[in-house]
């Protein structure tokens, strides 16, 4: 649950960071940042601002910021029908993302956990992503990631997403963002 | 056919476009932008200049570069094995482009077409592409493109590339680009 005027806030600095990478964007999509807290009230620790390019039957492009150690909660993308689930495309842009997927846990990895949130997260095996760098998640695959302390562009390409159809780890994470007013 | 020089020339000219695009780049890619003359020998009329950031048995992700007024010629892709066809969005970030598909010829078109080779672009409906604007291309669909005046960088993301096979209405055209010695 966010208020009105935390989402803004939080469109507006994702915004800035986006121009700051160099993201193209038309007038219209200035206007449509997506703030996710996942239902979890804590967005500074635990969110995403997504923008969409498009989303097709086949393929989707996303923007993803994270503001400085955001994390992205641990997900994977379920097969649903015929689609055996989201294959997606991480490439950052500006910052470093930090990205843990299935394998040998990283022994000091960098990523950062809200006290009382360790369950939540399973997989420590870490890719360190820098500007240029890229990493293909495949589908079914449990994963999270988080900024560093800049915070992190990324560019995210992948099959058709449903997001809302996404699994989360965490129990309590409702995809779809509740808006109330201030 | 392009010789060597001309080759590298093509190259090291793309990979300027793309810095001033904010293009980011790895050390590797940078070496890795490849140039297509499409077996025509006119690469300064016909051509493109193609960095390819990945591509799976589902998706992929190139940056391709124009310079002024170059044509990518007409083609589509085509259905193979359960592949219905490549579908292709392209993203303009920098520059303008002119896309040409099916439908109703514009009147006055922007396209400029070397002499001799009309009969090889049969579509003419015109979509200016420019900053921040996209378009989605469906598998099997005839289309062209042009740079404008001062070139083109695009974000071209899409599900499996399958170049070789793609169709060209041009039938001199050979995909696989022959590079001689100087």
């Amino acid at each position: 649950m966010l208020a009105k005027k935390q989402y803004r806030e939080a469109q507006k600095r994702a915004l800035e960071y986006m121009l700051k990478a160099g993201v193209v964007l038309s007038e219209k999509e200035r206007e449509n940042i997506s703030v996710a807290d996942f239902g979890l009230g804590d967005l500074e620790h635990q969110g995403g601002q997504i923008l969409t390019f498009f989303n097709t039957s086949r393929l989707s492009a996303k923007i993803i910021v994270l503001f400085p150690w955001q994390i992205l909660p641990e997900h994977w993308h379920p097969a649903i029908g015929e689609d055996i689930g989201k294959e997606e495309a991480m490439r950052v842009r500006w910052g470093e993302a930090h990205l843990y997927v299935p394998g040998e846990p990283t022994p000091q990895a960098k990523g950062k956990i809200p006290a009382g949130e360790e369950k939540n997260f399973t997989v420590w095996h870490e890719v360190i992503l820098r500007p240029g760098d890229q990493y293909i998640i495949p589908p079914q695959t449990l994963h999270w990631f988080q900024a560093g302390s800049e915070g992190a562009v990324i560019d995210d390409y992948s099959s058709t997403a449903r997001d809302l159809q996404d699994g989360f780890t965490n129990p309590r994470v409702v995809r779809e963002t509740r808006i109330v007013d201030d």
